[in-house]
């Protein structure tokens, strides 16, 4: 059969498909990144592309307007090569590096009363996980001739009273040259036992490599946030104890699906779970590779990477089939996963780096979350915290020095965009906030870099429909307000829409609109983060009025208005001084357990004390979702602040309809 | 350049090699075995061949008489290729299996008082280095989904009180699908702690492997003893703790050096440690092979390999360059090698199998004596013993349940044929038994097989020495004398020499005789093994009168004739009782360990225990090796019985005189 060419712009990258193929897939070959919630199931809209030439066989659903249709635009994951085609990406349908560098230089703000900050790890008091030792051998004589390895061992123990040591075969395979090439002065690196413990066990430090003359000066470690959409990492320096270069990529494995069940799904195919793994040990990778390049360090003084991430990430990075987490029981293969040669998972570092991942507590409730909670530092403090990560999964702890409970929530792609028209990531051109004129209804817009206006991201959804509420457009149920003046108000192709940016000045090929379904899936989204606050509360007897703190986590997280989420009903009415962000407490934490034993110690100690508290059955949590599917929520006397506010609306709501009668 | 062709009989294996080859490297190209002790240097003259047809370039030096020259042989180390040739390798140069299956079957005889014997380890009482333990799991449920790994180590502790466990990253990676499909009940292979310490550390169990179902009741190890010549190797069917096959062949490494000394100055070379090492992993391969056909069992059921060698082989297999083992201060890399995949070393077994190596004590000091010395029992006795392993690199320990000292000598190769003009190896057709009438001075030969007369064995050498001895016609110093009767005894080309077989009668192209020089070479030899148990038990204040046992290990101490030893000096002048043979007591104890971690851990306890005596340059051992060089040693009062016999050789030889005057 004969091969047909394919041409996507912008990047002006070609490809040969055979005919018939999926335009989506022959995307992939190319390495032509297309957004894509669903999987290729085009129910999710995300992949929209524009015929530039040529002519494709379907790519049509109800998620696609017939004006779109009529312009050339189709869906990729349905589109069928037939002929030769140049196809464009809309920017809408493209992924944007900056967001990805804010995920990273976006550092906490806001109150962070951890008893542990990074400055407090750079003190030699804690024992880093993975460290070097410089040692002097005595030569070998006639009198004393016992082996390199004993020789080796004695002076471990002589020097720095470390005993108890396994050695790895790579050590004992160069040492007898590397101690005379080192003239009997040779660097061992040693992983901590406390990498190697599984809980019940013991373990043993671990003499991993071994180096001629003295090199304890020079060695670095990586720590990996492995996030579902995102990868994040900083090289450590060990010797300094802190960062030396940070790195970010999305995740590769995201044009296999954008969350962890179509992950889950894609891993079940033929050769899938190996596919997802190469992807993100390339995404890995690459970010090594940044970070060597950053700082022209060899890659063998890298003795170490440890990885956080969720369940599914963690799984699958290691290798092990996560289709066990998805379904009941909810079962992982491990929570706790001894250290692997990073090499053996196919991580390009030196023979003897190996990889630690952070411990899991469920299927849910994953390694990022547990390292977010150790660097929030909650598990240290008196008083009663509130942990949350809002996102697609959405990851929320309770707890204090005594105790700790934790849900995860399926709250669907809202935040980040799912589920939305005009939703996108938080890139250039996404509309992040608004102000309405009371008088006219007209808005004014923000948008990130401040672009043109593509779309609506996460953080400006909350701030649009907090906005609409206050101004009085919209109503408590998310319904707009019929008497509303016309004009900005208007019934589109999914019911009711407001309009906020006509097609003359917005900067994709329409007018940029926010519909009812839109705010019926937003309300949906906080209504199941609000209901697994509640509920895990409810689970050990405390009400919002006992959080002396609330922690949000995660990238999205540190965007959004804290006084917005409230109006809205994401977050508790509390005082604002009551919540902080910690930004990406993932890497942090990951960071911090590489720094320390003792750290990495809490960590599994944290996971141990985790009570999960599955969600997804729970009769609590069906109440109290219904019971959130209201702005801010059904019982307005939690949420004080907004009741007053919302009676100032009225107010100008009374006062606009007298103006347009 | 165009190949030639060259046909070796009687195997009729041909192969073609490029012009100038050397006929020894063609051979091994063509996997033909020809002997060789000197590695190709031309000095021992083994590789004798008679060329058929065509000839070749050189081949000749003083180790080859005119008279073989002219019919054609020549040393294969020297022969160029130049043309097409048919070459027979004779039957004195070519390895015979019969005497390897002898050294297997040959069980210790003689009285074993060692409190550990076989029977003792079929009892349960000992925990198994490697064993399996069937598992019933509860299966997760809703309200106990912890990991599945969790759930493992769980029930191992429940059901088997079995707690810190360190786990494989190739179990983790089988996990989840081996506990679904065996219905949650599970057999788990676990690596004992003992295997893994390091003497000076902890270790934990090692969880290796993990199945569906019950297979606890099938599961098998393997024991090799890794000789310079020779590997010996038994199936342990671990469920029943007893031997379920044995197989040996030739160390493939023979080709490159037949002793440890050529075998490191082969590692040097290019490639040299990496070929030696296949050499050996490729025997062991096929002794394995030849085990699971014997008993028709699946490779994958194997699961685990003991080793014990001395320190060359053992390091050689571990990939280990063995050249500090030669020079000064004499190191080994490692003593105690910790626990290695098998597969890592290219030993062909299961992903899960280990390979654990006897400890060594010191560079001339390996896992063959530990295994022997475990297996022989003196390290559990009060009284004092000899423990002794006669052959190239004789092995020498003293020592009881308080002590145990060791030492190592050079006896040279005269033991297993080396430097005796007509030594061969103990096959078919090897004389080792002769009686000389003392009146006409002809001999009766015995031969191994009662085959025609090919050679001398090792044994055998003893046993005319002594002969010859005690007919008188050697005396003392090992010079035949010069008064006896004419005809047997005659000059030769190195000398004096007694004719054994004239050709007419004997299975090689000529006669067989031994010579002054090989009775020298053998005096050194049995005069280094002398020098040095004395040495030895002065370090200690004992002589041998204190010597409540001498024990005789290895294959070729389980040939020699205790009187006839004791007659030209290689053995104490003790009563017979005490003396005993225990065979191949290095394989003996690979299998003992593998039965048992309390043997294991004693074999650990012998290798820490054992001082080492270096012999090569201490005073007391060359004042006594140039005493012990005389029959049988000439502090003659130390050899009472033999005083008494030659006087009574002294009234024969008076009367010998007389008639022949």
């Amino acid at each position: 059969m004969d091969e047909i060419k394919i041409k996507f712009l912008p990047d002006e990258v070609s490809v040969a498909v055979k005919q018939g193929e999926l335009l989506l897939r022959a995307a992939h070959a190319a390495g032509v990144h297309i957004n894509s919630s669903c999987g290729g199931q085009g129910t999710c809209g995300k992949c929209r592309v524009l015929i530039k030439s040529g002519a494709v066989q379907g790519g049509k659903t109800e998620k696609l307007s017939d004006h779109d249709y009529a312009k050339g635009y189709r869906l990729a994951c349905l589109s069928h090569v037939i002929e030769p085609l140049e196809v464009e990406i809309p920017p809408e349908s493209r992924m944007n590096r900056l967001v990805l560098d804010q995920n990273l230089s976006h550092k906490p703000t806001g109150r962070l009363a951890a008893p542990l900050n990074m400055d407090a790890l750079k003190t030699k008091r804690h024992r880093l996980l993975v460290e070097k030792k410089f040692l002097h051998l005595a030569p070998p004589t006639m009198e004393n001739n016992s082996s390199d390895l004993s020789r080796t061992l004695h002076a471990l123990k002589k020097q720095f009273n470390i005993k108890n040591i396994e050695v790895d075969y790579h050590v004992i395979r160069n040492l007898a040259r590397v101690l005379r090439e080192g003239e009997w002065k040779a660097t061992v690196t040693l992983l901590s036992a406390a990498a190697g413990s599984l809980r019940e066990g013991r373990s043993a430090d671990r003499l991993i490599n071994i180096e001629p003359g003295d090199t304890a000066g020079r060695y670095y470690a990586v720590a990996v946030d492995v996030g579902t959409t995102t990868v994040c990492a900083e090289l450590i320096d060990m010797n300094i104890r802190e960062s030396a270069a940070e790195a970010s990529d999305y995740n590769r494995q995201m044009k296999y699906g954008e969350d962890v069940i179509s992950r889950i799904i894609y891993s079940q195919k033929n050769d899938g779970l190996a596919t997802l793994q190469k992807s993100i040990t390339d995404t890995i990778n690459g970010v090594i590779n940044t970070l060597i390049d950053a700082q022209k360090i060899d890659r063998g003084n890298i003795c170490h990477i440890t990885v956080s991430g969720n369940s599914v990430m963690t799984h699958i990075l290691c290798n092990l089939d996560p289709r066990y987490i998805r379904t009941a029981p909810y079962t992982p293969t491990v929570n706790i996963m001894p250290p692997v040669k990073a090499r053996e998972l196919g991580v390009d570092l030196d023979d003897h780096a190996y990889l630690s991942a952070v411990p899991l507590v469920a299927s849910y409730v994953g390694g990022d979350i547990v390292a977010g909670v150790l660097s929030s530092g909650i598990y240290r403090r008196k008083g009663n915290a509130l942990f949350i990560d809002i996102g697609t999964n959405g990851e929320i702890v309770v707890g204090n020095k005594e105790w700790l409970v934790t849900a995860s929530c399926s709250a669907g792609p809202a935040f980040e965009g799912g589920g939305i028209r005009h939703g996108m990531r938080a890139a250039e051109g996404a509309i992040e906030e608004i102000r309405i004129d009371p008088d006219n209804c007209e808005p004014v817009i923000f948008t990130i870099g401040e672009k043109k206006p593509r779309g609506i991201c996460g953080s400006g959804i909350i701030n649009i429909i907090a906005e609409l509420l206050e101004v009085g457009l919209l109503d408590q149920n998310g319904k707009f307000r019929t008497d509303a003046p016309e004009g900005r108000i208007r019934e589109g192709i999914d019911g009711m829409e407001y309009l906020l940016v006509p097609s003359d000045t917005s900067g994709i090929d329409g007018d940029i609109v926010i519909t009812e379904v839109d705010i019926d899936n937003f309300m949906r989204a906080k209504g199941a983060m609000f209901a697994g606050y509640q509920t895990l509360l409810e689970s050990v007897g405390l009400t919002y009025a006992d959080l002396d703190e609330v922690i949000i986590a995660g990238a999205f997280g540190s965007y959004i208005d804290i006084e917005k989420s409230i109006i809205v009903g994401l977050l508790p009415d509390l005082p604002t001084e009551r919540f902080s962000f910690i930004g990406n407490s993932s890497l942090a934490g990951a960071k911090m357990v590489t720094l320390s034993t003792e750290l990495w110690e809490d960590a599994m100690r944290i996971a141990g004390m985790m009570t999960n508290f599955e969600l997804s059955d729970n009769k609590s949590f069906m109440d109290y979702y219904v019971a959130s599917l209201f702005f801010p929520h059904t019982e307005i006397k939690n949420f004080p602040t907004v009741m007053a506010r919302f009676n100032n609306i009225e107010r100008i709501c009374g006062r606009m309809r007298k103006m347009h009668p």
